[in-house]
């Protein structure tokens, strides 16, 4: 149990999850002694709901993926990542270390066939209501068919998650005409447009939150910037309004009546709603909480784990990437199998 | 005169910005007609300090820059371009084409000595005050030496407009630790702490509104991805703020009440007073506006100009970059003097 606050705050948050979903079972992986005093605070015992995998150690926030996958085998993230391997868990959620997770579920799950590297796909709201977005950050310098790969398992995980049969995917980039851009987009493009998916072409920044497309694909540099950039406007704005309500003794009296109002804006744009981030192309469904979640925070993270159950979006994905046309005219494409160098 | 409203929007503000900056001459470059409809609208003549420089022809939005270069080489565009080279204006302000305005740019007044492209710079409000960023879009795919050059030029802005010595300067990454991000990041983080410039390090998407550094450089694709992503998530914020104040009887009521306070916070993150990106590193001050920007758009970005003038902004940039170790290792470094091929 890794992730900036732990057990203090994943127990407490699996604890609530529990007990509002009768039918889930989940099995925490950590040190004994952390989990047991947080569970004995809860006044919470084991059951065969709620069980306790052993873990000698914790993969650290700062520790090198490297490290963490060669010299701790035994940490929380290993052996939870062991669990779906070994068919004991269907699922798992961890707040810690990105580069560690996404090094250590490739290792151990593989990718599936005809992926290239795992994805970290969000959900981002928009006008509309809500889009998806990959990759977030487990990819930089994107090949184009990595990008198509993004675009066949955002598409796969929308249809299953959401039922809904093609969905629309955009691809982001500088400018709509297709002229613009970099190199490795534009063939991105061109292979998108031959994919047999519903591709909408390029869109750009600004159509993010408009819910131009339900699946947005991108590098995962600028995709990790730009929802960086968008947390950071909407958090300068939040700063804003505080400021604007604080201002004199008559905009705090107006500020009283507003609060309710105020209040359910703010709820409705609670980044904490939208925790859980899908590590998408693996053997294996693994989410990434946000290190800093909070218990209300984890608790969505661990509800995307149970939707892509529900969902099998594995399944989807699957059949989706080996029915491509890209992966039909590529048959020689192989699950990717790397040694513990290649992921480094 | 282009842009998506041409004269209808630059002819009245142009003669507001004059009623207001007694010490300013406008020169407006056009299809005489068109501009002179106009002038005539407002009831105002030419003057000494509004003069009108005749084009024949306008480069279109959708133009290729290719064909704005080669083929419309009496566009209000070029012409306007022309003025500053032979010295009959001071900079040049237009709502254009931005491809076609960086090729003009480039061809007609080449890049300062040291400089390998030019980059568009904006300025970003935040939480503290506000932040330069660039490359906007005028790059895609670039080098460590351009990233420096673009942070060695943000400085010399910084420090010219805004009379800060020494402004700090951030590179935008998708983690502060020095081993993320990829190869031309890693690269350029090690140029410029070798720069002499005050620089901060690797930044995250969310430090740009949180203001840490003054200067921020990053590669033009994801700056342009970053800042519509930007204004996407505004614009939704104040959808939904408006939605919810209009929820039913009782919060329109309260949102009477609140309106001068929603006035002042819409007035503060107003997109329109950050108009005007500066084309930085030619020889020549080129501030591009938004295409669709308004009467009241326009003038922040003639006032940007004027700005750059007065703060002898052109001198610093090319001060610093002439200094600057890396410039000075290198003193095979020259003005590019692209030809037209070159640009496109």
């Amino acid at each position: 149990m890794g992730g900036d606050r732990g057990p203090r705050v994943i127990v407490p948050s699996a604890v609530n999850y529990l007990h509002r979903n009768p039918e889930i079972s989940i099995i925490l992986v950590g040190i004994p002694e952390a989990i047991k005093a947080q569970l004995s605070i809860l006044n919470v015992k084991l059951s065969h709901r709620l069980r306790l995998y052993a873990a000698t150690e914790v993969v650290d926030m700062n520790d090198q993926p490297s490290l963490a996958l060669r010299s701790k085998k035994d940490s929380s993230m290993r052996v939870g990542v062991n669990l779906i391997k070994n068919g004991e868990a269907q699922a798992c959620v961890s707040a810690g270390n990105t580069g560690a997770l996404i090094a250590t579920s490739r290792f151990v799950l593989k990718t599936l066939p005809g992926i290239d590297r795992p994805a970290l796909a969000v959900i981002l709201p928009t006008i509309k209501g809500h889009t998806y977005m990959l990759d977030l950050g487990a990819n930089v310098d994107c090949s184009p068919e990595q990008l198509l790969q993004f675009g066949i398992m955002g598409s796969a995980l929308v249809s299953s998650v959401e039922k809904k049969e093609k969905p629309s995917v955009g691809l982001l980039n500088i400018g709509e005409e297709a002229i613009k851009g970099n190199e490795t987009v534009r063939q991105a493009a061109d292979l998108l447009h031959a994919s047999g998916l519903n591709f909408y072409g390029n869109i750009e920044g600004s159509d993010i939150y408009k819910g131009t497309t339900d699946v947005i694909v991108c590098d995962g540099f600028v995709g990790n910037v730009a929802l960086k950039a968008s947390e950071g406007v909407a958090q300068m704005l939040s700063t804003y309004l505080r400021e604007e309500f604080k201002r004199n003794l008559l905009t705090r009296l107006v500020g009283l009546f507003a609060s309710p109002i105020i209040h359910t804006f703010k709820r409705r744009i609670d980044h904490r709603r939208y925790n859980g981030a899908s590590l998408l192309g693996l053997r294996g469904i693994v989410i990434k909480s946000h290190g800093s979640a909070d218990n209300y925070a984890f608790g969505f993270a661990i509800e995307r784990a149970v939707q892509e159950i529900r969902s099998d979006t594995l399944c989807q994905i699957s059949k989706h990437i080996v029915e491509s046309p890209y992966y039909l005219a590529n048959q020689s494409l192989q699950s990717q199998s790397p040694s513990e160098k290649e992921i480094l």
